[in-house]
């Protein structure tokens, strides 16, 4: 028996489009050639995802002209230079307007590809296959494409939408366990900013979550999906309320630039800040302190960690949390919690909070 | 006494914009700062117009943070590696999502600036203050932007659209007369393709326009605009009806191609084009032959080219044309007229009727 759920992004009529979230879709062709329009693929992905399913892919695509680009594995690749890879394949195999192009792989290919798609002929089709936990819960929804530049995470992009995201659970038997974990940082947030019997659910069903029960993991995923769906419907350009999916983003990034980027997977980095997040509410008095304590079990059972890196002072946190995109005319905004389920935007605390809550999780 | 005109480019809510057409308007703030929403600003500029047009609009922004990329006149510098600069630009000065670019110059610097405010960020605010006929007429209105890539024209880039436009038509003092005369093909098209009673006027007023009245000029750029604006209103995303703006274009990409950009400039392939299209038009029986001579005499009145080049055969022609980015699936589909002031879409033509219009125009 296999288990699978299909939710529907609501963006308006032209731009809707399905997420597929299951067992064996890998091996499914409905999930896949349906949303392709013209006679062109190419396939974007990275050499170890490449070893072990871009063959699966392909065998689904023998109607098709078929073109692979294989991108070294990793974050540092997440440039320009390597997006012109793209452009190069798709200009040499001569894709028109009304090729699509396939992401599969993680967070860094499918930002690639999507910018790629974004930005080729001012814009074709795009296809996302997520590989990793993180990308299904976090890139498949929202539409953010986009590299790196050398002065700056992600601040190159752009917003463009898939014709559909398909989530194959059996590709997370082959994640690395310490990625598996990271993602599920991100599925445990969800629960944090706005959904409070889902993350009563993932504190009961961590354990088989970790062993990667394939039906709880298509319901983790699933349900994290939507929770991301509904925040972006109301703000997709993210003017506002999306913002309260970075809980723990703010002092995350402060983590992962102090300690060069790859040495703190993302996932982690974001884990330890959502602690510090919510010991800070707990000093703003929105919270009793026994929810800290809470989310540090939780944080604990995912093998995530649940202490700030222990090589960083408060001053240098205040430092690099000063050049998150959030920093509007010098403020320091952050997202706090004002219950488990709430997330809030808020100028309201001082740095001496701040360093207090970062004291108290060092 | 100035002239004025201000039309408004309907696109929803959000993303309309208005466009300033008349004299001294780099003299005047009332159409720039409004539209500047933060405190930071990033002029576009290249190394020609900057001496002659930087100082005044910089002089409209004491107030701001402003930041001034010059960049290498020409189309040669429209790439990637160029936008480059303009991102190093931004991050180097600390730009945030709230910044403003403007760019201040002919279609190149336009489209990279543009291209720039895409993407920077995943999307910036972009004011348009265009300094040739051709860019005033033709990038003012449609949102397009992009640059090249080796293997081809305008392949990289997004739709973007701008806060406003700003058309002070006394930079056209300073233009050559060949770019004078090269935007000129374009608001000749205009009425080619859907305002019979535009190229009436155009007719009338061609010596009056030639030597830089600026009361026509703003009369001839407004309605240009707005011809344009009405055409893309029905089809922002280029589906189908906003072929018809390029009339001309596929026989002047294969002037242009072969004759290495830059040697024919874009509007005087254009030009020629639109007179082998209008000739293949009579061929097909939809015009009187006469209307071909009727065009050919008000190119000759605006100083533009009325034969193909001596040094291409018909045969070059369609090979050139066959790539085409309006060609599916191997059809060649062309912009030809029905009627002066009435372009239709049409795959229609046979190849010897193609090749026997080119022969008529050689």
């Amino acid at each position: 028996m296999s288990v699978s759920q299909t939710l529907t992004v609501d963006l308006g009529d032209q731009r809707s489009y399905p997420i597929f979230v299951g067992q064996k879709l890998l091996e499914n062709p409905d999930c896949l050639v349906p949303y392709i329009v013209g006679k062109q693929v190419c396939i974007v992905t990275n050499d170890t995802v490449a070893d072990l399913y871009l063959k699966s892919v392909e065998s689904l695509l023998a109607d098709y002209q078929v073109n692979t680009v294989v991108l070294p594995d990793g974050e540092s690749h997440k440039s320009l230079e390597t997006v012109n890879f793209i452009y190069d394949c798709l200009l040499e195999n001569k894709h028109n307007r009304t090729t699509t192009l396939v992401a599969l792989g993680g967070g860094v290919v499918g930002d690639m590809a999507g910018y790629a798609a974004a930005t080729y002929q001012r814009g074709v089709n795009f296809i996302q296959i997520p590989t990793t936990l993180l990308s299904q819960v976090d890139s498949s929804v929202g539409g953010k494409t986009g590299v790196n530049h050398p002065l700056g995470k992600n601040m190159i992009g752009a917003f463009h939408q898939p014709q559909c995201v398909i989530i194959d659970t059996d590709v997370l038997q082959t994640l690395p366990p310490r990625e598996l974990s990271a993602g599920m940082a991100e599925v445990i947030k969800y629960g944090l900013i706005c959904d409070k019997p889902f993350y009563q659910w993932i504190e009961e069903h961590i354990a088989g979550l970790m062993s990667l029960d394939e039906a709880l993991l298509v319901e983790a995923i699933a349900r994290s999906c939507q929770n991301k769906a509904d925040v972006v419907a109301q703000d997709e350009r993210e003017a506002g309320l999306r913002a309260i999916l970075n809980l723990g983003h703010t002092f995350g990034h402060a983590i992962e630039t102090a300690q060069g980027y790859g040495v703190w997977l993302h996932g982690e980095a974001v884990a330890a800040g959502m602690l510090a997040a919510l010991e800070l509410s707990s000093l703003m008095g929105d919270i009793p302190h026994q929810e800290v304590e809470r989310l540090r079990q939780l944080l604990n059972n995912a093998n995530l960690p649940t202490v700030l890196p222990a090589n960083m002072t408060g001053e240098q946190f205040l430092q690099l949390m000063a050049l998150d995109k959030k920093v509007l005319d010098g403020r320091l905004r952050l997202v706090l919690v004002k219950a488990i389920g709430e997330a809030v935007v808020t100028e309201a605390a001082s740095q001496d909070q701040v360093l207090q809550a970062i004291a108290n999780c060092s």
